[in-house]
């Protein structure tokens, strides 16, 4: 396997599975540029992990994973961050040998929706059958660790990042500013900031669950106070950084900026934003079609970008398949262990990946910026 | 500026801008990582050139490109490639002073819709203010040429990357599939296959370029015989490494994959796509819902993915906007050259970058199989 | 701090101190790109850890670091490697209060010959001053893990690595070839396979640990049966990379290739390795100047490489130095525990950097070979 | 091919050799990262070419290479750098058929000392056999034009680079200060600022050339004014990216910091420069054995670099050999147009990745400084 890091100056690696072998296992991640003098905790981090924790609710996987991190490398005597790399660990606690024999009763057995095919075609027989391995959704504990980090240095420099459900089932959330979005995050399983979508969309992802299905979503990702000017202006537009590490996670379907799709149907007069001056002189817009990107740099706007969630592919309905090793048809039973809809959980993760990215860009911009001497006037509009 | 290359190991790196001052100024690709002992001609590169000039046809700039490429190293004696990295480069023909002094007289006013405010705040006043510089459309005429170099070793491994138009201005192409794609490919101005669709989009455009507005709409980009097992499954999917590689292209504002944002309203029953084995013994899918991808790996079916274009910011309606440099608001004018919709020109650039960040991926895949030492089993699904 | 990661595609990330403030604080390692199916142990890399174990003998250090590694990640049930990335943790033990007060006494000062005074720069106040932090010998405990697997890997590919001392303080080591070194290495504690030589060197060695000093040295790191044809030729030569990682090791400050400096009074007949066919139709060279590489690739000789090592830089002799907060003259008094040379340690680092490095040159090399397609007379040269 | 880029924010890209065969071929360097704003001329690039161009003197190869370079990207109307990559092409005009025929003669027979046989096995028969296409050192002249951007980027933040012969067939300088050596830069073919050794250089080289023969020799790079605290702590020090960067020019056998391989032969109470404050408060060092570097971190002292050239491998003198395709053992015949030493021309290739490595570095710094926030006092001792 190749790739488990993320970023070029801000960067996350990470390793571990849920039902790894060896003593102490569990899943880590390193930490690479970190400031120091930071007054980070594993409190910090560990709030960022309850969001994901499953076992809470009736949406989500009846799994116990309890998730408490520690933070073993990167913190001076004082406890403050040295600029050392951040070491964080997640032990694993859920290895019930029952659990584990679950597992190996269907583990040559192609599960639909899944990675079990390229996993075989990659790793053979000794793939990590046992709770999907690196494939399985445990994966992004680490990533939520990591991006607990960026987004802790990203509130220092003012940035904040949200995400929330916006879509689920057909029903649709109303249009929320940034600041309703907040006041009403995380009130609900399925946290959905419009509370009476969201009646409607855990009513019917009850009833999914009842016919031992599960159900799709959308949520949105905003990021906000983001300065203008990230992002480089050809392969690595902050648009395609966001779009790497947002299509990292499993289940994405599909990403869309400002608005997205609906582009495809509007006219140039429709789409362009217009710039107008605000009283402190600031450059802003009087719509935000774009999605707070411009040529795939940041405006200041929020940016804002919305991702299409997979229903979770284990259902309780039986299922034709392949069973890998005999390479002959078989049916896979019902699998019981699961959620519903990854709605309620996800964005965390979602979270996490844009304050990575977002985290990254920055540094890349005040590097060049760094050499680039240009005029206060455009410093200033900066924020700098 | 940073980030001008593109790719882990099969790597594209660009310069040049429309208007450069150097004399002998043009567009260059260098391309690393190319295998020895290919055919490699100009006209290969030149054909894939070809299909976004612009300067033909009624949708598209009346601007003339000729475009012409010379491969001016990484060729041998003979005329085959050595493995060395291929230089190609256009030079610019169409620098008319009377261009020049176009672009001089708005050079200090935000185009909405363009990247002008994110290019002041990061480069001053020295940014690229004559024809946009790195942020106009020409700047794509280095990828194509370096996705040209792209496809023809891809061809050789037996994979064709096709992409067109399927939405226009509220117009729908009916779903086809890849041979009927093909075979009407090109077929029209807005490329578009469905033929009778088409007609309607075209017509659409017009309207619309008649009132001086332009158009949006949706491209399809379709890999087809790619082998199963490319990607990696966290950061580095090869959904990831995709929507990295073409929401680097500047107008493009979503990317979806397969289903895509269509499984926010879908069932897991309705969205897993069912394995079976053909009668070659090769696993295939009953549907293609995760458009190629599980796991973010590829599964052997087609690659689809749709991009979002927006309509061209440039528009000959007149509009509000910032002069950078006095810091006042200020009128734009109408815009006359330009295209009415990019439809007709971007995708094939779409189809550069995907063969790009498909080779790149094929790469990596290979180095790691090389000392997997599987079972040749496996490498038998994989083609190998 | 920023590149905590080496390598391309073989890649590893380390983070870590000795004196981490967090619960079970230690050093870790995280391995990307490892095979699937490896009977990889804990014991096997404990067997390198442990060889640059301080705590045993005269010439090291007294401090008492037993170094337990536990592998937390990437082992399937079976307990072979899955592919995923490998996780590697050492956890600290010798934390006792009474050293961190010994480094507290003198955290402000800094300490010639030490990277105090770009850590203050970079890191203020809040750099780690407990044991030196990231700039301590000990984050060499992370590499050496990584290594361990990469040497693991490589063994499996008929590659061997060893790193010995050749001088020290003037005395110098009759040539031996790779058989004789590896029959005496690790015979003593400066690891010297000339016995002889080895003598006089730890005899020398304990006459300047007698006063107080300390004592620097030259080690050959000699990698046997490289396939030929690893590096590319440019910028990523195998040389270069090679240097790369080899002078990343603190305490090396010169790096040689077979002849090394002595090339500077050759002539070119005298250096040119003259190259012959052997019995089985491989091309092989009379002499191995060239110290297995040409054009920066390897030629399947010896890679030979030299390594100037510093003497340790902490002594018990009181020095003249800067108090960093007070921006002061001030006088360090002597410091106690130390190694009185490096050379017993280092070498195992040495060999760990070396590996990597030749294994991601392996995969970068494979990766080209795989699309290349040469005829099989060139496979069969390089042994595939 | 792979790795024709260098570095990681800053980052030059090249292509190219003697005898493209592409229409206007040439050797090309596309350059990242170039701050905005700056009057880049072709001049200033054309002046570092010329330091390097052969058919110059008699220590010279007699072949005529103009070299004459283009800024064909990256400037804008005004000739100021916009902040878009830079574009340098230097086209090929020495490729008379009359050479390429006599390259032909021996195109299957591996040189000694060349790169050939790790090319045969890499790039198979299509490789590049005449002139020795990458393997050539004409490939530098690339390298030399993207340096020369670095080099000019540097000189604005106050930053010097000199290389500069020290030693030659047993012949040596004796020690200059930076202002000595500057003083007499490029006074004699053999570019050596002792005048006295420089004349028994050229005698004995002139001497070897006779005979037939070619020279090795030691030359030495300085970087003069280096801000403190550039490059980072464990993988990638300073002293280790200076070393890729160095070693990746082919002859290149060996690299040593300050004191270098005399460390191996020192104390720890010798080789420790002892600090102190001059009259600006600023930390000094009495001596300077580090070159510059602690912890593989820059001090503000010289960077102090030796690197082993080989003798030019091409000799007048027949040699034992192998043709490659009928895998014969066969006589190479004397080759006369070659340079009897490289150090007449090698120093400004040493000089140009020098100063690409060193500008990475402070790209690198400052971005992690954007982040760090420190107390201004550490900024005022890093000069910002």
């Amino acid at each position: 396997m190749l790739g488990n890091s993320f970023g070029r100056i801000f960067r996350v690696t990470t390793c571990g599975e849920s039902y790894g072998k060896g003593k102490g296992s569990g899943l880590a991640v390193i930490v690479d540029g970190v400031p120091p003098g930071l007054k980070l905790t594993r409190e910090i981090v560990q709030q960022e992990l309850d969001k994901r924790r499953p076992g809470v609710g009736k949406l989500n996987s009846p799994r116990k994973e309890t998730d408490q991190c520690e933070i073993f490398a990167g913190l001076g005597q004082d406890g403050l961050t040295t600029g050392a790399p951040v070491g964080i660990i997640i032990y694993n606690v859920d290895t019930q040998p029952i659990h584990i024999e679950q597992y190996r009763s269907y583990k040559d057995i192609f599960r639909p929706g899944h990675a079990t095919y390229p996993f075989f075609l990659k790793y053979g027989e000794a793939q990590d059958w046992c709770g999907a391995g690196r494939a399985s959704g445990r994966e992004t504990v680490a990533r939520v660790a990591g991006g607990a980090v960026a987004k802790f240095i990203l509130a220092r420099e003012g940035i904040e990042i949200l995400a929330y459900t916006v879509e689920c089932l057909g029903i649709k959330a109303r249009p929320l500013s940034f600041e309703e979005a907040k006041r009403n995050y995380r009130k609900n399983e399925i946290n959905c900031p419009d509370l009476d979508a969201a009646k409607k969309m855990e009513k019917a992802v009850l009833k999914v669950k009842e016919e031992g299905d599960t159900a799709g979503g959308i949520i949105q990702v905003v990021a906000h106070n983001v300065p203008p000017a990230l992002g480089e202006p050809v392969f690595d537009k902050l648009s395609a950084t966001i779009a790497h590490a947002l299509c990292s996670i499993g289940a994405v379907k599909g990403i869309e900026f400002g608005a997205g799709f609906q582009v495809g149907r509007m006219k140039g007069s429709e789409n362009n934003d217009q710039p107008y001056l605000d009283e402190q002189g600031r450059v802003r817009f009087r719509t935000n079609n774009a999605g707070g990107l411009l040529g795939g740099m940041s405006t200041g706007e929020d940016i804002v970008v919305r991702l299409a969630i997979k229903p979770t592919p284990t259902i309780s309905i039986q299922q034709r398949s392949i069973n890998m090793r005999t390479m002959k048809e078989e049916t896979l039973s019902p699998i019981t262990r699961r959620d519903p809809t990854l709605l309620g959980r996800i964005y965390v993760v979602a979270e996490a990946m844009m304050a990575i990215a977002l985290l990254d860009a920055l540094y890349l911009a005040r590097a060049y910026d760094s050499l680039a001497r240009l005029d206060k006037k455009w410093l200033k509009l900066k924020g700098l």
